[in-house]
């Protein structure tokens, strides 16, 4: 584990002159469905409010894959991919105030948002109405790219660096900052609790910190997975029920039973199989990453007055409140540490859905074969 | 108008003896596709708590044409579409204490439901779990087919028919039973009122009645529309603002615009282009009827955790409640009363959209040529 007390890596990007750009080795995508390779990045210099990272571990997200091999469109290369990131401050802005050089500390999906329309002002900057900068395949608001978490360092603004608990590993801290608050952020949203009926399909990244996190709120909790092997996991987890939606007969056993759904894999359950599931007035909730359009009836709707709602990572305030509740309640992602030499293969272990249940690249090996 | 005062129609079935079959005289279509045509059916022997109401007036609403032509799948010929109806008590069950002979009643899309499920106990009758039994093209609990309101008259459970105020128009109050209640419930469930920027796509039987109750509920109400020369019809119907759906333009300006949008005509206006006007957490309601999937992208949805629902009709007591509302607000739809003989034509310039705003059938007409 990375600790304030390391030696900084070769590159050192600390001694560069403060006005210079700060140079960092990076995994990229050169182009659209090219394996990812080493390469060397610019990060802005650092502005008073920024700080500098050392990347101690980043978290592969579905969506990397996704957007590196161009499947949503509008990629940006080279692409570093990577916005489940925990580290440290190595360097920080003569103005900034709420990190300091030590610190451990996180980042997620994005990186600055326009902090004055109304979204930003209430806490929600994940849905800035200046559309926030994106971690990586974006470019920020004076059009330089941005880069992620596959490189040994970033620069960003302190606004939008999280702090890590103590109790919380900074392996463990990665994936919170995806797969961690963007169920987080749901639960919260729709007040799930005790009493509530929740279901979570697809026991994957997302998944999993799902059933932990509702199981810690106290909702009576659902897993509805494709792979029959994973139920000792979701019990483990904290799972009440286990269902496998391989078998046509769950989907008529459970119909009506939940009042939120979390979709986590729209690929393989069809949108209105889920929809059945509901309850009267009950939500079903989509953070999954199709490449495209999906049918839908909307009759599945209709019929019980259900809904179908989507939703996007947490605000600032809300992925800090996520990292304490993880810590106080001692909830943890399940993770396959790998160097940097294995993204590719990852790649195409996520993909096949083989991975329990994150991949968390180790900081330390970017520079290293 | 019928009252009380009027003679019995020809057939009078409330000579017959009271354990018969209840004839009369109806509209139906004899087979999917074929027009309809004057035909006799029969309604079940009037039970306790039965009422039977002479129809002065029924709706036609498009859904009557979408199972009339068998489009939503499962239609039961011969088929007496109408749940729209407005009449007059003219026989009651030894039972019935809700409603006397005489009185001014009306019938909407549901004629009877399990009244023992949660959602029934909690008024939403609409959304029995047992399903509840549709006024036309259904059967009831004990198998017999049920026939809607093209009929000169029909026999329902009093506790199925709504009063219709005194300051209500018979011919009026019958659109009112479902192009009148669905908006209404959607207003009510996602709670428009004042500050609530609301958007209704579509000014047809249903929209039109959406402008209506929402500039009364004091919202701020939008019509979007795809024909231009409504737009003076909206402003009178209380909107305060129009735009053309026919140009893309107006997309664009009004994206990220209204908290609730009602969607009336799916087909027109496709439901990714709606989703983009809502605002952060908006809602967009469909109550339309779609033959079949639309193809969306949860993209929509996500990026500004907007949610989309259904909804359908009402239940007793908001039906009711509507009724009621319409007649202290005094709103009223807009109508051409047509005799039964012109049923077909109406169909297609229904499908048309050529009608301001829908079409009531005198039911002093359905025994005459």
């Amino acid at each position: 584990m990375h600790t304030p007390a390391d030696p900084p890596p070769a590159e050192a990007p600390t001694d560069a002159p403060a006005e210079a750009p700060v140079k960092v080795t990076a995994y990229a995508a050169p182009f659209a469905g090219a394996p990812l390779e080493r390469t060397v990045i610019e990060h802005r210099p650092l502005g008073g409010r920024d700080v500098l990272i050392e990347v101690a571990y980043c978290g592969i997200c579905h969506s990397d894959i996704h957007q590196s091999r161009d499947e949503w469109g509008g990629a940006l290369y080279p692409m570093v991919p990577g916005h489940e990131i925990a580290g440290t401050v190595t360097a920080a802005g003569p103005e900034a105030s709420l990190h300091r050089v030590g610190d451990r500390v996180g980042v997620g999906c994005f990186v600055d948002s326009c902090r004055t329309c109304a979204n930003c002002r209430a806490g929600l900057q994940q849905y800035c109405l200046d559309t926030p900068v994106g971690t990586y395949n974006d470019t920020d608001y004076e059009g330089r790219p941005t880069y992620g978490g596959y490189a040994t360092h970033l620069v960003v603004d302190e606004r939008y660096v999280l702090r890590v608990p103590d109790a919380v590993d900074l392996r463990e801290a990665a994936p919170l900052l995806c797969a961690g608050v963007t169920p987080y952020s749901v639960l919260r949203h729709w007040q799930a609790g005790p009493g509530t009926r929740f279901a979570v399909v697809g026991l994957g990244g997302v998944g999993h910190m799902a059933v932990q996190l509702a199981h810690a709120l106290g909702a009576r909790t659902t897993v509805l997975s494709h792979t029959p092997a994973k139920e000792e996991d979701a019990l483990r987890l904290g799972a009440d029920h286990f269902h496998t939606t391989a078998d046509p007969a769950v989907f008529e056993a459970l119909a009506g039973s939940f009042d939120l759904i979390l979709h986590t894999v729209p690929v393989t359950v069809p949108l209105d199989a889920c929809l059945a599931l509901l309850r009267t007035d009950g939500t079903l909730v989509t953070v999954g990453s199709p490449p495209l359009e999906q049918p839908m009836n909307v009759f599945s709707l209709i019929n019980l007055r259900k809904s179908m709602a989507g939703s996007l990572a947490g605000g600032i305030g809300q992925t800090q409140e996520l990292l304490d509740f993880c810590a106080q309640h001692g909830l943890r992602p399940r993770i396959e540490v790998i160097p940097a030499t294995r993204i590719n293969e990852a790649y195409e272990r996520v993909v096949a859905g083989d991975v329990r249940y994150r991949f968390v690249i180790d900081g330390s090996t970017y520079g290293t074969d």
